[in-house]
């Protein structure tokens, strides 16, 4: 595709208007001035529009776009355990399908072009992320509570397996399958040392929850003679593999420390951190240190949706009130966390800004909206003016996967459809439990 | 018109299904299950739609559009001094005019029927909000230097009488003017006095911005012999006039009991607050005194859009994270914010709910999005899902004002024109200038 004439966020994150791309296969080409005189493809017309590079996603559990809104108003213990543990564990791979079809359709109309998820039932979700084109890194989240338990015997281990077989077969390298700890809170000291060793002994990724709450933090201190939850891990072995952490929220300065020291990636998910009342997670404090930060949705349930350009703009300018600094986290150092710090954290090279020679992953904004106009300084209207509905197309791997409300792989009336089934036929087999 | 078989967020702010709402002139009408066999009006259908009333946007300076992300990244003083001043000098009436029809297009498209509004040349604003159709308080923001100075020397005052004059002669009471003290920090004790000796005289609303931040707080106490911005506007007599303070951010326990003794409205902001640094406002220590509180946009140049249904999230989802409390300010207390409270700030009665008899300002929300689906709690969906292009139509007083992306009463595209122009003819004159 040549999309023409068109304002370009370069590899540098800045703006260079009137620009040519040019994409061949799943990679960009060309960037620049020159208009090639005999180009025979598809001519996109750029003109009042900016390409980006697409956002990577850092965190999500994509098929919670099924249990949106579900349970609001209720305390977070009781929302866990009497709304989502009861609804989820219904839960078949083909709901998980679908529901994660109806996420990635939210995804790719807010910027996205690849996600690092952890849930449930490999299967469904290989199959929606395939069809629907978009990037992911996919995990089954490992949690074992007894002692005698081990990794090969957990679902965690199954998904794994699962994902690593897919790789094999798949025709691209949009999935990849990763090794993950639920979070401390949820597994054994034995479990751990055995997922470690796992992504260890296979160059797998772990990704985990981390220090998300207050109390959580605070109880694997009391739990774990004083150990937080990235030295309790540390100590196993689990920081030995990259890690995706979700959260940081309550980290102290050693765990920084930890976290540096590794190279793990530390992902704020500014929605889901603030809705659930969780915290503020250190961002500053985290850079400072080093450590690699990047931005996540969460999962639709306590988000509640998944706008990725909400997100990167609250992850900015919540930061900027939480230190009370207006030039920490500007435009361009956001988009590093939201573009080349995701594709990074996902072990994807090639990714996260826009070049000759990366992947074609972009996303073009129209600008002909009241909200995005006049235009001064275009990163800082696309970062802190624009929404999700600017959005006029998404490419991933060079291939149009969401352009001016329609989605070329995706049929959406059926994905909303089944995802009104899914919740009618779970609220009347909970209903018949009860 | 005739909304069919549509969702309807009722007066209580709870959803009510498959109802039907006609407005007759500038009132609702009829709410209920019932259809009029014999309706000679428009028929809307409203099936998988829902009705919504309006955001009161209650703090917002709707011309800053016209330098919206000018100065990003520089230090707020830097912002001001050499950004907003030397630019604000050089706009005319007819600048004005512009820069509120391109901010009204906004507010419209994103779910706003009013909205409070503090700038300069009242009548290029009055002009624009009496085109398009939006209701608005408006003030021009009074502040003086001198020892010597009085109110009526004041562009405040002129800007003022202008509204007062306006306001005998309009056909309708869409536009309501209002006194204003821009700060305590730009005015001086006798202006202050004389601005609320002249609003009680003539039954009128105050608008300020009061303590937004720490800087201007204690450098008022250190000015004013101990004196916190609410105490010195007490004393003045500016709180026996009804006052919309905006922001309330560094707000001490005496002064919020100055705020909850007046009856006066504090306003939060939350993106803007974040974005300038400048902190997070005590909204529940304000609501647990008994005072009001109203969520608005702020201007363009600070926010840096005027998406209230952003905004209205933000609210919500902020004040849950900064008190850790994850069941404080749900769906329905956030909406008595943002719609009654914003009405009540002011002084519109028969708005602010949708019920009959009631003022027809409504919104109405396309469901059919992946974002808002599936729906368990529409409530839920509506405030934290839905994003500014869910909007289908906006309607105020009765008549239509957004459809569809269209805006009746705006011609869009000369506005955003102008709004280039008037940013290349201004540059070029600063330019010009150094």
């Amino acid at each position: 595709m040549l999309l023409r004439d068109i304002s370009v966020v370069d590899e540098n994150y800045e703006v260079r208007e009137h620009q040519n791309i040019i994409t061949e296969g799943d990679a960009i080409a060309y960037i620049g001035p020159e208009l090639p005189a005999d180009y025979r493809g598809e001519s996109y017309d750029g003109r009042n529009k900016a390409a980006m590079p697409g956002f990577f996603n850092a965190h999500c559990h994509v098929p919670m776009t099924l249990i949106r809104g579900y349970g609001e108003g209720l305390p977070l213990d009781r929302w866990l355990n009497e709304r989502m543990f009861p609804f989820e564990a219904l839960l078949t791979a083909d709901d998980m399908y679908w529901g994660a079809l109806l996420g990635i359709a939210e995804l790719l109309q807010s910027g996205a072009v690849s996600f690092t998820d952890m849930y449930m039932e490999m299967d469904g979700i290989c199959r929606a992320v395939e069809q629907s084109g978009i990037k992911a890194n996919l995990s089954h989240g490992t949690s074992a509570f007894s002692p005698e338990a081990h990794f090969t015997d957990t679902n965690g281990y199954k998904g794994l397996a699962y994902l690593m077989e897919y790789q094999k077969t798949a025709a691209n390298d949009r999935i990849i399958g990763e090794a993950s700890i639920h979070a401390e809170y949820t597994c054994t000291d034995t479990v751990a040392r055995e997922v470690a060793d796992f992504a260890r002994a296979h160059g797998l990724r772990i990704h985990t929850h981390l220090s998300e709450t207050r109390k959580e933090h605070e109880e694997c201190k009391a739990r774990r003679g004083g150990l937080t939850p990235a030295a309790w891990m540390e100590r196993l072995g689990v920081f030995d593999a990259p890690v995706t952490a979700a959260h940081c929220i309550w980290v102290e300065d050693a765990d920084i420390e930890i976290l540096a020291r590794h190279g793990a990636t530390a992902v704020t998910c500014p929605s889901s951190n603030l809705k659930l009342g969780s915290g503020i997670a250190p961002v500053k404090k985290l850079l400072d240190a080093g450590v690699r930060v990047a931005i996540g949705t969460d999962g639709a349930a306590s988000n509640n949706n998944l706008n990725c350009i909400e997100e990167v703009n609250l992850a900015s300018i919540l930061q900027k009130g939480a230190t009370g600094d207006p030039l920490f986290l500007g435009p361009r150092d956001t988009l590093e966390l939201a573009c080349r710090a995701g594709a990074l954290a996902q072990g994807r090279t090639g990714c996260g800004c826009l070049k000759a020679g990366n992947r074609a992953d972009l996303v073009v904004y129209d600008l002909d909206k009241p909200h995005l106009q006049p235009v001064y300084d275009l990163l800082s209207n696309l970062l802190y003016s624009a929404q999700a509905g600017d959005v006029a197309l998404t490419m991933v791997d060079g291939r149009v996967v969401y352009r001016d409300g329609e989605f070329p792989t995706i049929d959406l009336e059926q994905a909303i459809w089944n995802a009104g089934r899914i919740r009618d036929e779970k609220l009347a087999r909970l209903a018949a439990n009860c």
